[in-house]
């Protein structure tokens, strides 16, 4: 009876699959692989308690009062000396715009940046929460297929000639769903095909520091190169994602206009979280704490990946990520991941079909696992169900 | 340089007004009636330490980790409970979802509801942040002129009959920026006008709670009567803005919708505060607390009217709330406010110019007084300044 009245956006725009899959495996006898949750027990509880009473004690009403579009001064100039030590980058808090978590971030580049039908390139498969969030202002998609080494050059070129995207949307560290990183080599390949190409780059890093094998960070394409490149990143998977607080580092002209989307879409963000995250930053050694959170993750992705070797059909591939949250599974050619999973559910055991990730494609042999919300004994015991699942007729 | 890159609707959405004026008006030696800020004396701070002392103890996890969507359960709850206590409304949490401050609300309903050129009937003048947000979705707006009983009528029955607006945005109670309520005999000709339209009615209600004149509450247009109701509340101007929560009540259809767009938004509102509120509920007494800030507001609006009686030339007429937080001032016909505004800020205070509040007039006559963020001695000494400036040539 409201159908009249719904905007052609939202009715174009898909529910996340992935939370309404979330709402059907609440059951605790399913042993999830869906998610993208962080492991509770990398929260610093003690810490953020801490800084809770230092900032209640000493900023008084600020941390309560209405506050700044832009967000918390202290907070950008924190984020900025960190970008500033590990990238070298020349930037201030006017090049800085915090955000309710890294998701808005996507939906304020929309509401400034596209327009209906403009070509926004992703990556194929692409973050599933881009695709939600740009669909909404009706942008059109174009894939780049996504090698073990980073985006497939040869289509990059065919769509910059083809497609003349204005937007371009990459995740170039332990990628969403698929847990594949760039190489650098790889990287300076699409800077050189992309820097004269009129084209807003968004790198979106919200598990770059991850990276639990011991190599050195890949710096960011066009780093330092360029002035149409937009950064984002998230306090959601180093601290706690449920203060929603993520950030968008760009050109101070680019921010403006994000700034004015955002005045538009909540004001600004939650003040309290701000000064909160800011204290527990200036009070803690935030690389010590990632350090952990590493080790962590290390131990249950070699755990995840150990079972499948052991368990899963010898036809099925996939990724070995180097950080970050995700694997990404092959199945053997013609097979749905949408059938595997009503199989998977029957065993108990869940993870997220591929289809949500591709714009066009469906019924794909692809899927995505999660291994950081979830204990060694628990991916064990879902591996073998999963690959029962597989093994069945 | 990165225009060529500017979303349409970017383009045409203007800045908000007040958040420009805002940061020209730091100096401390500005006493400043611009603002919409509570005063920061009515936080219940010490409150609010003791529930964040609550829930980092009881709810472990669940207040740093991912949630869902529409909202924490028990917040919701509460919301609906409250409802259903002072307007009889037979609602549950199906009818409710969170959002961060109600501003959010206003684009979530731009982006579910909203179509390029769709008409969307407003108030004359009506709250910015509303005009910004609907803005950006591209809505043709038309404008009902503002009486003090309420919307007039014979305004009202020619737009609905010319313009067939698809949504219609009130603020029955003590409305921004006018401070003015809509009778009980003005909601009654509203509904009977609109009950057969097709049209959705947003009713936004920030202030409702702030009647400090000692009169009975004045039931919502339609309310019990239809299903095409939005109502919208928000924490903000009872407890806490910085916290960021508002909430839309309506039809479950609806509902569904407004969490589809805010999944693309920013995923869900920040959940600790809501825990926080959840538990400032649970153990306070919000009547009790609201009683003091009436009692403040009361104080501080009686002492502005009182001055602006005695110092305003006789020719320049000002409403006179019975809540909330606002003035309304007409100079005579012909005077700019904008002109007073650059005259009063020579004489270190500061309001709100008119023009932000119109869709299509510049240069009006007309002003907006905010008292709740000054004491009564600035409140007296700033209108004095102001009656100076208006003697200027």
């Amino acid at each position: 009876m409201f159908e009249k009245y719904y905007s052609d956006r939202i009715k174009k725009t898909p529910s996340s699959f992935i939370r309404e899959i979330l709402k059907v495996i609440q059951d605790p006898k399913i042993i999830s692989f869906a998610g993208g949750l962080p492991n509770p027990i990398s929260f610093p509880k003690d810490e953020l308690k801490k800084s809770m009473d230092n900032i209640t004690r000493d900023f008084g009403d600020k941390i309560y009062q209405y506050s700044t579009t832009l967000g918390l001064d202290s907070l950008r100039s924190q984020i900025a000396q960190r970008y500033k030590k590990i990238w070298n980058m020349d930037i201030g808090i006017d090049n800085i715009i915090i955000t309710t978590g890294s998701q808005q971030a996507l939906d304020l580049i929309g509401k400034a940046f596209i327009n209906k039908d403009d070509v926004v390139m992703v990556e194929k498969p692409s973050y599933l929460g881009l695709l939600q969030a740009f669909c909404v202002y009706e942008a059109k998609f174009v894939q780049v297929k996504l090698n073990d080494d980073g985006l497939d050059i040869d289509e990059l070129k065919r769509v910059l000639k083809n497609d003349k995207p204005k937007l371009s949307y990459l995740i170039p560290n332990f990628q969403n769903p698929t847990g594949l990183t760039y190489t650098l080599e790889n990287r300076k390949k699409i800077f050189n095909e992309t820097k004269n190409q009129d084209m807003l780059l968004i790198q979106d890093d919200p598990y770059g520091e991850l990276r639990f094998e011991n190599k050195p960070r890949i710096p960011y394409i066009g780093l330092n190169e360029t002035d149409k490149n937009i950064y984002l990143g998230s306090f959601s998977k180093i601290v706690t994602p449920g203060m929603r607080l993520g950030y968008a580092i760009a050109h101070p002209n680019i921010i403006k206009m994000l700034e004015t989307a955002k005045q538009a879409s909540d004001l600004h963000s939650n003040i309290f979280s701000q000064y909160l995250i800011s204290d527990y930053l200036k009070n803690n050694d935030l690389d010590l704490h990632i350090e952990k959170i590493k080790n962590l993750y290390k131990s249950q992705a070699y755990c995840m990946l150990d079972s499948m070797e052991k368990y899963f059909p010898k036809d099925v591939k996939f990724t070995h990520p180097e950080g970050g949250m995700f694997i990404w599974v092959t199945l053997p050619e013609g097979q749905s991941s949408l059938e595997l999973f009503n199989k998977a559910i029957a065993k108990n055991v869940a993870f997220v079909p591929g289809d949500p990730f591709y714009v066009e494609e469906r019924n794909v042999n692809t899927f995505r696992l999660n291994y950081t919300n979830a204990d060694n004994e628990n991916i064990i015991e879902g591996i073998k169900r999963l690959s029962e699942a597989m093994k069945e007729k």
